[in-house]
């Protein structure tokens, strides 16, 4: 599917209704249906909106860890709090990496190497413009003045795809929940076992268990519109 | 709007294909066609899907700014390198702020205050959990080590929220452009002045500007799946 539209359809519009339906569908869940498996075709879909998020310069700066491995996830159990309930009973337990500053910086190879290869350019495009990288890195974002900003903006990034899957999972009636409830370090350390990550270049930075809700949710609580909204 | 479902029947789904479509669709558009106004009800929507979209321990650290003001658009625009085509031309133009480091400290007012009102905890309720909120921002998230990691962390929240908007925007045949190009400081300063924000309490992090493409996207350029997930 790569159809690309200069002007939407009527057809291909999904409708208000659909939209707030999924929206109101979407709760934290703590655990899921552990009998009910999200079936692949629909899995696929899932990654494929991560893939498809926009990212800051288009560096995709993050990764997933699709955690199958029932051993792996007792593991990982007694570091990660939040997920007590998620990670025995999920269909899917995926674990979201971002870069680290160190990976990030202007001068490390991540950068340029992506532009080459992700969007084309040649090595004299990608140097221009890693170049402007830096310089908004510095001037506009003050993103080299702490030595853990350039991890944050790079975590900022993996959001977006994280609200993204869980948006397209309400959409298509699996449920989900957000963990950011564990252990860095621990949770890091596992992961370097299991050759899943390099520390120095990619850390975990927020985990999303995917199923069917067992339990019926909450009522939704938040802000009003005009506690959240402000005009100028 | 709050209808729940304990099951999501197969009539509130939205299909795969109208899935794909959007998140095809959507694209970082660079300028938009002036004449074309989004109509309130969409925007009303877009509002809505921020409103409704997850924040950790539902915190909800962010506030949206809608520039709607010709004169302050200009007033922006030498400070926003990245919104250069967006500002004049976009029907909608938002900005995103974020709860700073201070006021998302576990004992600044916010946090409590959030927990009481929005969620209708009592007063030992939330402060219970926010003894909660203390021990998880020092012991397993590293957020009390440096000053800036608070306010980085209520960003990230944030970028649900844009996620979400931009998805149902592209969703609603609406386009988009995120935007980080801009001088914070200077941007605050303004925002201040037309007492948009606190700057103690709120920063802007990311714009987003909204309308109709008038020019054909450029071809999506994304990594393949093989080099985003890995299984374990």
């Amino acid at each position: 599917m790569t159809k690309v539209y200069y002007e939407c359809m009527d057809d291909d519009m999904v409708s208000k209704d659909h939209i707030q339906t999924a929206f109101n569908f979407r709760h934290a869940a703590k655990r899921f249906d552990g009998t009910k498996k999200i079936p692949d075709s629909e899995f696929e879909l899932l990654l494929e909106v991560a893939r498809l998020s926009p990212s800051s310069f288009g560096l995709e700066p993050w990764n997933i860890i699709v955690v199958n491995d029932d051993s792996f996830r007792k593991e990982l159990l007694p570091w990660c709090w939040g997920a007590q309930g998620q990670l025995p009973t999920a269909s899917h337990f995926v674990i979201f990496t971002a870069k680290t500053s160190a990976a990030m910086l202007p001068d490390a190879p991540y950068a340029k190497h992506a532009l080459q290869t992700v969007r084309g350019l040649s090595e004299t495009e990608a140097g221009e413009y890693v170049a402007f990288y830096k310089k908004w890195l510095t001037e506009d974002y003050g993103r080299l003045e702490a030595p853990q900003l350039l991890h944050e903006w790079a975590a900022r990034q993996a959001y977006i795809a994280l609200g993204n899957m869980m948006t397209v999972a309400a959409m298509r009636g699996i449920d989900s929940c957000a963990i950011e409830g564990f252990k860095i370090e621990k949770v890091s350390q596992l992961l370097e076992a299991r050759q899943c990550i390099v520390p120095k270049q990619d850390l975990p930075v927020v985990m999303l268990a995917l199923g069917y809700r067992i339990d019926p949710p909450k009522p939704k609580a938040r802000r009003v519109l005009n506690q959240i909204v402000k005009e100028v």
